[in-house]
């Protein structure tokens, strides 16, 4: 399994992507990018690229912080998210920066490409979608749903949104805002709602069911078994 | 493969089920019952039940009306319907009696049973999860939602919900009441939205947009797939 960062920029901010791939596979294949959560690109991105690689995809988690810069707080996490969350089109730049560099990477197949994130990752995932960004699908775990303001009126790419039921940080009142959103932009969209599941639902470090955030073993396999046919379904 | 009508009774009503397995294949096996939708039990639940038995699955679909009732017009589907919409506890004791039935044959495992049913089979298969049969899982189809009176304080069944979001059968506000239903009921339950999607999606028969019943190619195909993962986790 190769494995590489790869230094990048978004104006005259330095990022670093991970880039994982198996090199005994032949030449430019589907790729999937990954964005990282509100804490930044960590070991948790990094392990489901090399997860996707031994499927075949070329991976590519994208940096939407900065080198090295990793909330180790929720505190630190949270003010790192922050001015994206304030400045969405800031955020879109971002992101279409990383994904000008993956699709210029020699082993990526720039005409199937999908992305997926995480939580603030999942937003991140969905503003591509919005913006048709030129990929072929896009996949949300407990992604934050909230409206970018810029949504474009007819979206490309397909969109899968994994989302528990009970995350505080995607009530009700939002999935039935992005239905409405997405359904008026023409998307081809779908989304897969757990019970008795809350936010961050795939992260094994999640631990305060209090405070809404709880892994969840079946809503873990049951979503990458989703991701898994819906990247077949749209890269093949 | 193996096909057999089996006549059965609910009080002084004689019912006609439809079993079907693979002969080839040795002993009591995972059964799935499956519920016809509104015009009664017609080939197109044959279809679906011989489909899963080259699957290796025992499939046995239940007569919710009588024998060699179907309804040949919507007007007449609507008029075998309505005295069950009206009475679910009388609908309740129908469907018990086509699994009592079904957890005898031979062929079935007991212990290993998941229901599955269309429209309102979506809605009696839903019942059934309410009223805690013993059953392993549940699977609606663009299944009615309404909610029955019966709800259990605890369904051990889990329940799988693939829906169209623009059913017109089937709006928000139904999607959000079971939500909270089964929530409130603790049960395992998830819900698969397909975005411009009406009812009777997995149907090809179907195409009357305008009214809200119109085929889906990609709902038909997305939500067999979430079938068939549900049915591997339920019953192996």
């Amino acid at each position: 399994m190769r494995e590489q960062h790869i230094e990048y920029r978004d104006g005259e901010t330095l990022l670093e992507g991970f880039l994982c791939y198996d090199e005994s596979l032949p030449g430019p294949r589907p790729t999937v990018l990954i964005n990282h959560a509100s804490n930044g690109r960590d070991e948790f991105v990094e392990r489901k690229a090399r997860r996707l690689a031994w499927q075949g995809y070329a991976c590519f988690a994208l940096d939407n912080y900065g080198k090295d810069k990793l909330g180790r707080t929720p505190e630190e996490s949270s003010a790192l998210m922050a001015p994206f969350m304030q400045d969405r089109r800031r955020l879109l730049t971002r992101l279409q920066a990383g994904l000008a560099v993956a699709k210029g990477l020699p082993i990526v197949n720039s005409k199937r490409v999908a992305v997926m994130g995480f939580c603030f990752g999942g937003l991140c995932t969905l503003d591509l979608a919005r913006a048709n960004a030129d990929v072929r699908g896009v996949v949300s775990f407990h992604g934050l749903l909230k409206p970018s303001g810029f949504t474009e009126p007819k979206i490309r790419a397909k969109v899968l949104m994994l989302h528990g039921y009970d995350d505080p940080m995607a009530p009700p009142e939002d999935v039935l805002a992005i239905a409405s959103e997405l359904t008026a932009a023409g998307a081809d969209w779908q989304l897969h709602a757990y019970g008795q599941t809350v936010h961050a639902f795939t992260n094994p470090k999640a631990n305060d069911r209090a405070n809404g955030k709880q892994y969840d073993e079946s809503a873990d396999r049951r979503s990458w078994h989703a991701l898994e046919e819906f990247l077949a379904e749209v890269l093949k």
